[in-house]
């Protein structure tokens, strides 16, 4: 049977990056991937910016003023930020300004207002200055963040508030990133119902569509396309089919064992799908099976080819700990976004596993700081209950022993 | 001068969590508060189920099969997943049975298929068992998963993926939970111009306010009420007097320190608001202000009488770290979703830090996994570009030595 890693190492070979690029507001960008480098238009600040309230000199006029001898200079304007003054400060002469004003041509240097008399009896001219500045102390520089023609963010950075911030600081409102991938999820299973119909006898809700479709959202994605589909392959087909239009990945669940309503084999087979696996190494959710789709696009909708389809057990648990473990590496792939990454860490076990030896086993567990605990409760992969304060994945290896004290691989949730 | 903890004690004091609720489409309810508990409204799974595709028997008739002497039972029925057998096995009986469906009534156990002939000579009837089973062994009982009156999610839990689809096998397809909480964000300052529009001498683009909305964005709010307002304290009250009416915070940036243009201070007098504090013992961002003011509530919008309102300073810098420190324990409080507390750990510092000594300083850093490195590249409170590869603040308090080797508070973005 396969490993986990080399059937995410062909899925993830499956798996095109979206190449689809949009324009989109700037201020709604947060998750989203930047398709082009985003280059500084101007000098950030675009001029010699005063970084205090207070006056604008030439600091060799200022250099021997003290409280007792203050220096008394001319003041020849005013400015408040987003003002400028046009004139020239000469000798003897300074600009009243506030912070984030344009320092004037000719001054070099601003004195704190705490360091003046405000303007001769607050008179506001002449002002006498109580302590001088050496030149180009208190003068942030044009250009001091960054140079016109300096690239700010490249291309695939993922946007974060910070990055954002940045980007408006260069005057684009809007922003070019890779249009968000569209995922399908399809669940299968006669026995199936949707919530908010009224159950019937024989059938159970459908938490294996939620479940997806929430994780996906956790993970930053607005819009999920899903459905739940009755167990008859041709009506499969044309789900299927339907989908690849306009998907990048597809996710199903259900009907991939061996039973006689396990559909999926005849769907890839009538789909003339191209195999990739089925069972993967692993409990729970080994009865994997995936495959490729050819994608026949329409309207403005481009992309690869071909699909990857992962069908899925339906098994809810099952299907949690196959989402984490497979689906995750495949979003990175499409996305370009790290952040669909399971994040993977050496922790020291608490307590005993309940369930050790044989395959290779995924635990629901609940960490704090580089220890992990198994959940008690149900560890069954058709329960899914005990998932509400499950916060992480323990690995069981096949040669470990399960034991407290052990240390073993714990997936983030 | 406030320490920051006391600082965000008032502050987490003055506010109030949003106590409204909404119905709202339990798939799309990733990351929300749920506010009311969800009760189990029947057992799960609400029927014994067939853990295997197989013969559905009294364990007691097959304990003595095996390969050479098989057990022959008659086959008085066959089911799928989702139907139900509405008569009883009795002794010498058996039902075909598929994963999922449920256990007809007399029967104990389920024979897995591998280890009958499938129905002699595969005609379906009888069907000769090679293997027995013990009676209860493949058997899930109704509520092994929970019980019809059990509370599977508590008020407050807030929803991800895994609680969304145990929301969803309890049958609801709307969920009860707390309304988004509304927040306003109002950047001041003449300078600043909004992003799209053409630059002018003296201006610069406003990226205080993007920066915010995109962090509000980063940690999962959909919607923000965001806008520029210009250095008039009649426009900056009028303009949080309106936003007031439907925000339970309000964050506004520039004008808090102490020169002409520093209108916050006024604008407080204003609104006869109530201060709460002005300067924290912090590097950058020590000058914000912070108050309450009256809110007139509007239309079916309701919340606290009081809303705080917080000034943040206008240094890009001083906003990014203020809304980490100041602003996310505030949203935990509004939200109660722990989500928006900022991690803090201590970390090996990896090297000296540029700045030292005096104020509680908070430098950009680089942070893996139990080490963290401060960014190169400037520092000063103005500059915004290098926040671009910033994953957390690196703590350099009054006491430390700010070198390498030292353990160092770090706050992981």
């Amino acid at each position: 049977m396969l490993t986990l890693e080399k059937a995410v190492e062909i899925l993830r070979d499956s798996a095109e990056p979206v190449q689809d690029k949009e324009r989109i507001p700037l201020i709604e960008a947060s998750g989203r991937v930047l398709a082009e480098d985003i280059t500084a238009p101007m000098d950030q600040p675009p001029f010699p910016r005063s970084p205090l309230d207070g006056y604008a000199v030439r600091g060799e006029d200022t250099l021997s003023a003290s409280r007792e001898c203050p220096v008394t200079l001319e003041v020849i304007g005013k400015i408040y930020a987003g003002e400028v003054f046009h004139g020239k400060v000469e000798k003897g002469q300074c600009v009243r300004l506030m912070t984030g004003a344009p320092i004037p041509e000719g001054a070099d240097t601003v004195i704190r207002q705490e360091d003046t008399d405000y303007g001769e009896a607050r008179k506001a001219n002449p002002v006498r200055i109580f302590r001088g500045s050496e030149p180009w102390k208190n003068y942030c520089y044009a250009g001091e963040d960054y140079k016109k023609g300096d690239i700010l963010l490249r291309a695939g950075t993922v946007l974060n508030g910070d990055r954002i911030g940045i980007a408006a600081g260069s005057g684009d409102d809007m922003v070019t990133v890779y249009r968000e991938p569209r995922i399908s999820v399809i669940s299968t299973g006669d026995e199936v119902i949707s919530p908010g119909e009224p159950i019937r006898p024989g059938k159970i809700y459908d938490s294996n569509r939620y479940l997806l479709a929430g994780r996906l959202g956790d993970l930053g994605l607005g819009e999920i396309n899903s459905s739940h589909c009755p167990d008859r392959i041709g009506d499969m087909c044309e789900r299927i089919r339907e989908a690849a239009k306009t998907s990048d990945l597809i996710i199903t669940t259900g009907g991939v064992s061996v039973g006689e309503k396990d559909i999926m084999h005849g769907v890839m087979e009538e789909l003339g799908a191209e195999k990739l696996f089925w069972k993967i190494s692993l409990k729970p959710g080994s009865p994997t099976l995936a495959f490729t789709i050819e994608r026949k696009k329409t309207g403005s909708f481009s992309g690869s080819d071909r699909i990857p389809v992962i069908c899925l057990t339906g098994n809810p648990y099952g299907v949690a700990v196959n989402f984490e473990l497979l689906v995750r590496p495949v979003m990175e792939k499409i996305t370009g976004n790290s952040a669909w990454l399971c994040p993977k860490r050496l922790c020291l076990l608490e307590n005993d596993s309940p369930k050790r030896g044989g395959i290779r086993r995924f635990m629901r567990g609940s960490f704090t700081e580089g220890r992990v605990r198994i959940l008690t409760g149900s560890h069954a992969s058709g329960t899914l209950s005990s998932m509400a304060d499950c916060s992480c994945l323990v690995e069981i290896g096949e040669g470990s022993s399960g034991k407290a004290g052990e240390e073993v691989w714990t997936y983030i949730l």
